[in-house]
């Protein structure tokens, strides 16, 4: 009988080596009994993964604190998160952000820029991002290294090439922005592009709020309304990878117009704009406006607490529908539709209370981000940190030689 | 190193015997030249494989008809189709259906009982299929095995038991269906109960127009209009099993009521009932409705053309609303949606095109069920072949075991 031949020991070596640093990458500190454990693996085999991973300077092994309990401790094994960096970008439609994020998910150094909402020259903002980028990998120690760099972007992303398809919020159609990013920044490393709220997604089921489930859906709020849905545990990609675009489910025909061309979608009723409209404001959008409604409507004012109502319900619709379709275990809000959110809480549950079939909603939680406005950057980490997760040291190797 | 031990022979056995009959299932007829190629196995293993299934009288093989080639040719290997069958019931708002359907998926006997819509007593529905079901068995021939029976059903199911816990249409909440038609039927086999939209994508992605495709979404009209959505290849479930209800996403907040409590569903616009409200006619929902409206609208009634119009009109911001949230390769309309796509596809597609965004849209497809109404019964006929696709041989001692 023809079977395929068994692993080789070395391709054995290989995947346990990303199995135990991908535990220690997600815990930040795991003890080798864990591991051992966690792994099926005998403590002498531990001993030698752990062993190659200290020597790629990858993790390192500790004493653990006090704990109160009598016998040896087990070492702990800790990501080298000083030593071992990524650069996460992203690319919003208010705000450039940058972050250093060290193995292990902990961000170093964090940089911002908040900017006028409008078209966005793709020239600027890789001048930008790139300069952000050098900024930080300057400040780094001598000794640390960057292993990747990940963008998120609030648009449409072909994923294997970095070109963005689409970013209706700030005018782009078909810029190849990964590889233009890449060779400014010139690291000898390629720079990968994801959609922010699929990273957002990622994210919150990694080291977020969602830790731990598998049907999770994640909508990021700025100008427009992006969404990053994980079914059965993974992320839906659809045909060509740009599922998730549920800022243009059209929820009123009548409504206001929007960014994409057409009128009434979710993000134009229920996001920035659709809420300083609401407010009768004219502030231009951004995570500013956003908040001087929430606390006028806090202070009492009536025409802000009215337009949270208003939106709140919409984004009350738009929730609905997405629990019909998916029977989702959590729905999460994240950049400034935290803020929305949290302001109209009781009319967005009203609304999926009447508008979604018992079933589909009986266990869903809706909750807000617990990574905050960093949802999207800590999933470009993520994104970043992917191939030295799948293979700690060939990924190690090959960015040595292309550094020299 | 721990590892965990190799398949034993007698799995590796098993799990060949399975793959193999999944292959005879689902072509027909296959060569054992194509199965060794596909399987990677070589002709002694096929053959040692094929006389297994064919002494438990699943397959036969056979010298294939002329083929124009010179040479000994290969035998073909063919499904036991009269010898091996299942069950499929299909429970609709308006209709009951049965069919015995042999291994291979051809339709053996069919019988359907058109029904008034509106509530229905389980205890009655219950009878009508059991005895519907033991008409087609009295008609098998006397060696002829039935190894399954499977039920689509229109609306929310467990399928762990096969509780119905919501049928909008027929007016069921929380029904034990599963386990008391088993009962009723007594054949020694649990009767496997699934949501018909569901069944009706697995079956035009085994054998429909969208075999072969990994993201595709079937949509079911009935008096409602079901969702059964395939992405990266697995049925979307969602956290308790209820993914899909894409007719109670709300597309007109100030539409007409629906059956669930809510108004402006896409069932509610674009389903029977909002046709018939469209045309100004008072029929009884049902196919006889939709296809008195569709001729009239064929004949140059002006009514029934604007009343397809607008309905079409509804159903494409729902296409729209899903190709933008999934990004599928196709979009499959059965069940009577069927006849309204196709009287009022300019509209839908028109509606599409103008609501998603591009990317998400330039590679869909819009089509008809190929399976015709039959898609949901197909799909219930192949969830009632999963056990003995699974572990043929098992599977038959079992039924062998429990009918003696």
């Amino acid at each position: 009988m023809t079977m395929r031949p068994a692993s080789s020991p070395e391709e054995i070596r290989r995947r346990n080596l990303a199995v135990l640093l991908r535990h220690v990458h997600r815990d930040g500190q795991v003890s080798r009994a864990t591991l051992a454990e966690r792994m099926g693996l005998n403590r002498s085999t531990i001993l030698a993964l752990t062993a190659d991973l200290a020597a790629a300077g990858l993790i390192r092994e500790e004493l653990p604190g006090q704990t109160g309990k009598a016998g040896r401790p087990s070492l702990v094994v800790r990501p080298e998160s000083d030593r071992v960096y990524v650069v996460a970008l992203d690319v919003g439609a208010d705000r450039l952000a940058a972050a250093r994020v060290g193995l292990g998910g902990s961000v170093l150094d964090q940089v911002e820029t908040v900017r006028p909402t409008g078209t966005f020259d793709p020239g600027d903002v890789i001048d930008t991002l790139a300069s952000m980028a050098r900024g930080l990998i300057g400040g780094a120690a001598g000794d640390a290294r960057c292993v990747g760099v990940g963008v998120a972007f609030c648009g449409m992303v072909r994923e294997e090439d970095g070109v963005v398809r689409y970013g209706p919020n700030i005018g782009w159609v078909d810029v190849p922005f990964g590889e233009h990013l890449t060779r400014q920044l010139d690291l000898g490393l390629r720079v990968v592009v994801g959609n922010n709220a699929n990273l957002g997604a990622l994210a919150e089921c990694e080291r977020g709020v969602g830790a731990g489930l598998s049907d999770l859906i994640y909508l990021h709020g700025d100008v427009g309304i992006g969404g990053g849905i994980i079914m059965g545990g993974q992320l839906l990609g659809g045909e060509g990878g740009y599922a998730g675009e549920v800022g243009h489910m059209v929820v009123n025909r009548d409504g206001r117009p929007c960014a994409c061309g057409s009128r009434g979608c979710l993000e134009a009723e229920a996001g920035e704009l659709g809420l300083i409209a609401a407010a009768g404001r004219s502030d231009p959008p951004g995570r500013a406006a956003v908040e001087a409604i929430v606390e006028a409507a806090a202070r009492g004012d009536s025409t802000a607490r009215d337009a949270l109502h208003q939106v709140g319900d919409w984004l009350g619709y738009g929730v609905a529908n997405l629990v019909n379709i998916f029977n989702p275990s959590m729905v999460v809000f994240g950049g400034v539709l935290r803020e929305i959110y949290l302001a109209s809480a009781a009319q967005v549950r009203s609304r999926v209370a009447v508008e979604s079939l018992l079933a589909v909603r009986e266990r869903v939680r809706l909750r807000t981000s617990s990574l905050g406005g960093d949802a999207t950057l800590i999933g470009a980490a993520e994104l970043a940190f992917a191939d030295v997760l799948t293979d700690p040291v060939q990924t190690l190797t090959r960015i040595s030689a292309a550094g020299e």
